[in-house]
């Protein structure tokens, strides 16, 4: 077999009515399957169930003298020192550089960008500064586009390659002095699965941008979400920076989101000293203090950084297989027609999908009338326009492996139905 | 005997020769208490205990098809429904009007301000208009100032009565149209520990502010925080607002910080449908959802309105002996010289203590050298000034019985002195 744009006009006749009836005896099913976002699914959860029972009333029983004691009452605003530990270690940075949080890094990034809108990120408040914008590595996070679009901060696509974002644009772009920061997801970047080159990493810590206040969302959010025994590995970015001078220039996030339990796990922030103090000093007014017994369950549950790694063996054992199916069926069903790439990434939660130029967007409507939900099309780029309509983001995790193989099998026919009409569109 | 401001000089040196040997008695104990913070005490701690226990991994073996199953996923952006109905029973609101966050009402205080500042409040953005303003009945909340401070934006003091904020300067003071809102503690008030008077209610729901945008913080954190059986009642706002027309004036505040754990506990806002349409597209961008299991094991362990009333009585039982405690000594104490009132409070937190005019900074220093922490005097104030030197506001909650009683007779004994030496130097 060849590629499909070899095809004659009747060989594509031909596959697309067997194509059609194949699609069709899906659609007879009623399907109602989710490969939109980027959710644990329910085996997922089972395995982090102890944390329910890491801390009970028994440990204030015990231990008068336990200083744990006050974990329930008001307090300590940047987190308790035991889980401060544990993420220092697992984020490579000093302990007094870290602050852990309520359940979400998302709402950490949203509140340090808020916080740089009303009060600066060093020099003067960013509403106070004209049509500011932000460098969007895309595809990429439809959340960190929201954020900056909700602020009216003005989103510049920059292109993902195979090592990172592309870092020649970048440090032309970063010349702007209205550029004031860069989101980046820089290990198992969502969608691609990409993780940063040591070249890209050390590009990025040697820029002096135009703008003194330009700050980096280093969103590390798969930093131990590996789907294979050796994972990729990634710079330490505050090492880096450090050769540089340049500390002030990064926030870096990670979360138990994809640890512990999506909804109630636990979120933090590394950065210099310098911006450590400006996060306190909002925060000193924000609140009192976040949730420290959940973070004290947190430490319970997984003593430390080996415990943590240990963990992530048991979602890698369930994720894994999720992934190759799905790989496997794209190889299968999509591989000889030459019609589409997609990654195959080491870890985090997608697969990164692009089909013919021109067809993401039918595909989409294939499949959303064929009973499967796919990530909107474009949610990946700036504004949510994908300028080829090409990409789909894949994420395996949430289906069981069975409803997971249906939707792949439905989703590749599409894939081969919106080509083929492309093609004799062509024709015509 | 007389009032001290009857003493001859002589009988005042006497006097205060006395008060030194008692003061430098307790002084040479070495003293470290403090009555400075609205802070439960452990024995309060320990009467939630149980909610640690409230869920278990038990929970999500038993039924498998238990829609709470999945409140361990991302998700329910405003709360788990079960959450949102007993709030909305509490707050005699509907479940639609009701928003469940996480641990603490005061972040989501400040995430509306900053809303307001950010995308503004209904008009234009606050940051985009000029010298914009807030009334502060005071004494009132510090923190409350503080948010207001750290924004720029102007504190005006309004006088707090005996029946809630001065309304007639408030209802002239809202004739300026920079005048964006007002904070207030409507019930047991901080610190004073009134609760607002059914025609104050009133006055302020008929209010028609300059400021089409005017947005009042009812922060309703003592709503059940009773000290006696029979405690103050406060009119609920919505049901008055309704009355005008004005149910968009509003956003009610409160948590269960003081009645779970104040680390722990769970928050909650109560709004007009278009004030909570604003802050879910806010909160759409800023999170993926709150803590939903601490939301569920609240809602285990209290099950309903009448479970969180019931528990409210243990609180009850461990405080209402210890403002007793305060107020005995201070009519024992402070009574017969007629240099000081305080409050009786049927509720909340506080002791608001008026000392002789112009001592109040004295009596602090004094304890605070004889080893007692009163909040800093001022701090009920907007920008900490406290005009008359005053008010001292007491948290009798935190320090065991006999801890407070130690205090609270040494801070007996910093009054009359610094009463005494303030009539003395009238002398000279």
């Amino acid at each position: 077999m060849s590629a499909l744009k070899d095809y004659s006009k009747e060989k594509l006749l031909f596959l697309k009515e067997e194509l059609e009836s194949q699609y069709n005896d899906y659609k007879a099913q009623g399907l109602k399957l989710d490969m939109s976002r980027g959710k644990p699914g329910s085996d997922q959860l089972a395995v982090s169930n102890g944390l329910l029972d890491a801390i009970t009333s028994k440990d204030w029983e015990d231990d008068a003298s336990n200083h744990s004691l006050e974990y329930r009452n008001y307090g300590l605003l940047t987190g308790i020192i035991e889980c401060k530990e544990i993420f220092a270690k697992l984020l490579k940075v000093p302990v007094n550089n870290v602050i852990v949080c309520g359940n979400s890094s998302l709402n950490m990034m949203f509140d340090y960008i808020t916080q740089c809108m009303l009060t600066g990120s060093g020099g003067k408040p960013w509403k106070d500064q004209q049509d500011i914008k932000f460098l969007c590595p895309s595809p990429g996070y439809d959340r960190h586009f929201a954020i900056c679009e909700y602020y009216g901060i003005k989103l510049i696509p920059v292109d993902m390659t195979a090592t990172g974002p592309d870092m020649d644009a970048v440090e032309e772009l970063v010349k702007d002095p209205t550029v004031k920061g860069m989101f980046c997801v820089p290990k198992y970047s969502n969608p691609t699965g990409i993780t940063y080159t040591p070249e890209v990493v050390d590009r990025i810590a040697a820029m002096t941008p135009a703008a003194d206040d330009f700050r980096i969302i280093w969103d590390n959010a798969y930093i131990i979400h590996d789907l294979e025994e050796h994972g990729d590995k990634l710079d330490n970015i505050f090492d880096v920076l450090k050769k540089y001078g340049h500390e002030d220039m990064v926030i870096e996030f990670t979360s138990t989101s994809k640890i512990s339990f999506p909804g109630a796990g636990v979120a933090v922030l590394a950065a210099s000293d310098k911006n450590i103090e400006m996060i306190k000093s909002r925060m000193s007014i924000q609140t009192i203090g976040y949730d420290k017994l959940n973070q004290f369950r947190h430490v319970k549950f997984y003593k430390d950084v080996a415990g943590i790694k240990n963990h992530m063996k048991l979602h890698r054992n369930i994720l894994a297989p999720k992934f190759k199916a799905v790989i496997n069926e794209f190889e299968n069903s999509l591989g000889k027609y030459a019609i589409a790439t997609w990654t195959k990434p080491k870890g985090g939660y997608f697969i990164s999908l692009d089909v013919m130029e021109g067809t993401a967007k039918r595909v989409y409507q294939l499949c959303k009338d064929g009973g499967v939900t796919l990530t909107t099309v474009g949610a990946t780029f700036p504004y949510g326009y994908d300028p080829k309509d090409q990409n789909i983001r894949i994420a395996p995790s949430y289906p069981p492996v069975d409803e997971l193989m249906t939707a792949t099998k439905l989703l590749c026919i599409c894939v081969k139905l919106a080509a083929i009409e492309k093609l004799l569109a062509e024709m015509e």
